[in-house]
């Protein structure tokens, strides 16, 4: 038997009891008569007492440990002479009696420690001596416990968890897909998901009525960080529900894993338009823990003469409460610097400050006069002592330039609260958005998504600003800026799917040859339904407090989509490659 | 709103009330002033009436519904006059005040009843309105209430799940691999998982302590029936653990799920060594569910002149109870050509009758006098009336075959009996398995599978009978005949580790380039570990009682590996190729 207790239980009331523990060698402390060993496994460390007058053959052995060598001791709990009050298991300690040493370790190649002092390339090549470290096990079992408080709370409301295939069929719209090629069908492909949303809806259609999968999915992307080539989604379905149905559901799932996993209790989530978050905040996943919104100042700011602002389509800026006094010159100039870097490319930024002393200064002070700037300080409700940083031009262009100022600002006045959640559901998206590269439309959230019922008629208008304008049953959960979820009411009739096909660019060919099992479907019987999707990875990150999802994956892949500790991808053999049909052809571009 | 209730909740004592009710038109009896349309959802299914008395233009609407339309009534519960007992909801009706058409459908091609007349391929092409008749709608709910089960019960032991890749690196050992080829590395590739396996050896390494996960893996292999080239696990692993340790576990885990889903207590599972398993029964994976033991008889068939028995290496049978009177000449020849088939391969069959009358007839009377063959009996316990029946030649052969025709008895005799379950842990399994192809040893459960201790010593003496005696500590879950998992104790250090490679035929450095990451973390401080994989697919099928596993899973491959609904796999875009760096090479062999 390995042990009877591990290392986190033991407290004082066991005093007396012996013991078998078995865990890895954390530090010891060799005061030469007595050694004072931290045993660690996941449930904690507790302390083992190695001395001279009890055993000193033992003692000697004991000095031989090396960090993260394994053991086995037998002995007896007793009550530490030194307590360590940060520690559950700090008020005992045990009297070892024997020793055996389970395996060794080499000297890791970095401190097992909360904060170690390995880089991120090495702790990816090691990550099962990362996982040890308190702060990333800490995660990996966190992500444990919200899996499967969603799954309780979904199946307590009915959903069923049903696993859709990973082997399917690769369809060009959307993000790239990871292949499989067949080998019991050469020249043939699998496609890995990239998220089970046909088979999801085949569900409704099946009459499978409320469906959940918690799933990987699978993105062959030019990976950005925190990004991976397969992520998790808590994924979702409903029939004969409207949005509403569907918010109300997945509020629900949220609040019940707040109180879960962080014993947080969460107020009703406001909702709000996507026209109204892209106006307020120049996002269509606001940051609500702060205000410091948007006013537009088009109506004060233009016609007086600054071409800028004159040519401009948009003028909106922000207040920075009680920064006017905090920022000289050089600070505006390094924030304008900020903005004006390649990410965001602002054109310019203009401030004015409302003194303390009452004078007004301003980077336009020559275009406008006092008055006017207090005009536009009245807008923003600005008090003395604030500033006001104005953006101008093309408006959505703008609006996503100042929303990133926003962020910073707010970021930088410490207006962000650790342990302050603020979901907000965004609501009518719009249906379609415009690619700038191919110049045509694609859907905003996906192709299955249903347009509002009034906007259904205008659909195949095909004059652009009509398009632009289409709005969808679509929707987001953000909590603190970030984007947990989106879903949508789904098209459940052939001949709207068709049309919606064709508005996309679709042939009637293509749509048939990709999604025909899925129209097909639809005439026989499928019942109106609509889903959600939340990130998984994203979701226990913003519930940690965490801005990176990486340590939330037991086993993440860098940014070239290497898994370091295992060497993947990798080649394969000849003969591999041959019963498959395959010949290499490399001709990766340089970069 | 589409619905108040659901088609299977409402019951006499609901009587007036105002409902809203959706769901699919499953038949209507339309007797021209009256119809009954039953209403079908998930749930279940209520009866409707359309009246001319009430709504004559309703009616005439009602007798346009088609099979499978998707339709939304409100109207009044009420007390119906020719009550059904044979569903919950037979005793009301819905009086229908009005009705909208939410969807049409098409006449389906085959109708969606529980027994259907629909072929498989059918089925298979319209899995979403197969997904619609009760047995598969039911085996895939059943299916998730068996995961739910399994993650609470597993969580409440202290299991963390732990979603391991599913993009890692081809490895050659055990069967094939899909492969993935990588754009952003090209002439790279990841493979698909067989299963977690150094993934979950390796959270052991980091301290994980349990973990689990219910997960898909994926075989390559030429599909027989009954086989998913991808298909899901329930996978553990443990540490500081021995076997008794993780038998203890997961018998609580199969007794829970037992329990909670067939709300069945299950007895102590027995245990049975891996030789035992194979002498009584000639199986690693007995039917307990009826007796009919192997019974070896070299020391009293062998030596009498009977050369067939004389030259065989085992000569071994069973009692059939009851049947001497009834299986004819005619009756044991097909039996005899049933056992000469290619895929058993008997060369003959012994039958020995002991007849009511007292006489004995035996298809080797000429060779052995009724003494001798009373002799037989006696070792059978055989009565009057009872039939043995014995195979001779080399000893696993001949076992393998005698098993097949004990299974094959059972059935016939009705031996085994519904809603009947019988466990049992095989255990002490061989450490190698001889393979006849390749001329070399394979692992029998996997490279990782530790030895017993007392056998590590013997590893590398080279002797062919050595190596076939040799030991592990391996183990399987057998309930009913049926393979539920397996698993074993793993080698935790690197030396052992490294000499079981060699033992299977790895050189250094194709160990060292396939599982040096694993090898390298074994100096590091791994802790002894072990664990077990169940197929859930399997577990869910042995729990209802079902041979196949194909109705538990949503959207199954047939046999050639294809997805008929999706017609997966199918061609990518030459784009496609190109950018992962292929050429398609063509050579697959006319079969």
């Amino acid at each position: 038997m390995y042990r009877t207790h591990n290392c986190g239980e033991l407290r004082l009331e066991d005093a007396g009891t012996e013991v078998v523990m078995s865990g890895w060698i954390q530090t010891s402390n060799n005061l030469g008569h007595m050694n004072f060993v931290q045993l660690r496994d996941r449930y904690g460390i507790t302390q083992l007492n190695f001395n001279k007058d009890d055993d000193e053959a033992l003692l000697e052995r004991a000095a031989e440990l090396g960090r993260e060598f394994v053991v086995k001791v037998e002995g007896t709990v007793r009550e530490r002479s030194s307590k360590n009050m940060k520690i559950p298991t700090g008020e005992i300690e045990i009297q070892v009696k024997s020793m055996t040493v389970l395996n060794e370790s080499k000297v890791p190649p970095f401190t097992i420690e909360d904060e170690s002092d390995g880089g991120d390339e090495l702790r990816m090549k090691y990550r099962y001596l990362d996982i040890r470290r308190n702060p990333v096990k800490e995660s990996i079992i966190f992500r444990s416990q919200v899996a499967l408080a969603s799954r309780n709370y979904l199946s307590s409301k009915g959903f069923i968890e049903v696993e859709t295939p990973f082997l399917i069929k690769s369809t060009p719209e959307g993000a790239r897909d990871f292949v499989v090629p067949s080998r019991m069908n050469q020249g043939q492909f699998y496609a890995l998901p990239q998220s089970p949303q046909t088979f999801k809806q085949l569900l409704m259609v099946a009459g499978m009525d409320r469906y959940f999968q918690i799933v990987k999915c699978f993105r062959d992307e030019d990976l950005r960080a925190d990004r991976q080539p397969e992520f998790t989604q808590i994924d979702c379905e409903m029939a004969f529900v409207t949005q509403e149905d569907i918010l109300n559901t997945f509020e629900g799932l949220t609040k019940h894993v707040f109180k879960e996993t962080l014993g947080m209790e969460l107020a009703d989530f406001p909702r709000m338009q996507y026209d109204e978050a892209m106006r307020r905040f120049g996002s269509d996943k606001p940051d609500m823990r702060f205000g410091m919104e948007f006013v537009e100042l088009n109506d004060v700011a233009k016609g007086k003469g600054f071409g800028v602002f004159d040519n401009a389509e948009m003028v909106v800026g922000i207040c920075a409460e009680g920064q006017a006094e905090g920022y000289s010159n050089k600070d505006i100039k390094k924030l304008t610097e900020w903005m004006q870097r390649p990410q965001i490319g602002a054109k310019g930024l203009v401030y004015v400050k409302f003194l303390n002393d009452g004078s007004v200064k301003s980077s336009v002070g020559k275009f406008f006069s006092d008055e006017d700037l207090k005009a536009w300080g009245e807008k923003f409700g600005a008090k003395a002592g604030d500033m006001l940083l104005i953006l101008s031009g093309e408006t959505d262009k703008t609006r996503k330039q100042l929303n990133e100022l926003r962020l910073e600002m707010g970021n930088r006045m410490g207006l962000i609260k650790e342990g302050d959640f603020k979901p907000l559901w965004v609501v009518d998206f719009p249906l379609l958005e415009w690619d700038e590269e191919s110049e045509r439309f694609h859907a905003m959230h996906h192709p299955f998504t249903s347009p509002k019922k009034e906007d259904e008629e205008r659909m195949l208008t095909g004059d652009h600003e009509t398009m632009k304008a289409l709005r969808a049953d679509a929707y987001d959960l953000v909590i603190n800026g970030a984007e947990i979820g989106g879903g949508s009411i789904r098209i459940h009739d052939r001949a709207l799917q068709a049309r919606n096909f064709k508005l996309l660019g679709f042939t009637d060919e293509e749509a048939e040859e990709q999604f025909g099992f899925l129209m097909g479907a639809f005439e026989y019987g499928a019942p109106p339904h609509g889903g959600i999707a939340f990130g998984f990875d994203r979701l226990c990150a913003v519930l940690m407090g965490q801005t990176s999802i990486r340590d939330f994956i037991a086993f993440p892949k860098n940014n070239q989509g290497r898994d370091m500790m295992i060497d993947a991808p990798a080649t394969i053999d000849e003969a591999q490659l041959d019963e498959l049909g395959l010949k290499l052809n490399l001709n990766l571009k340089e970069e």
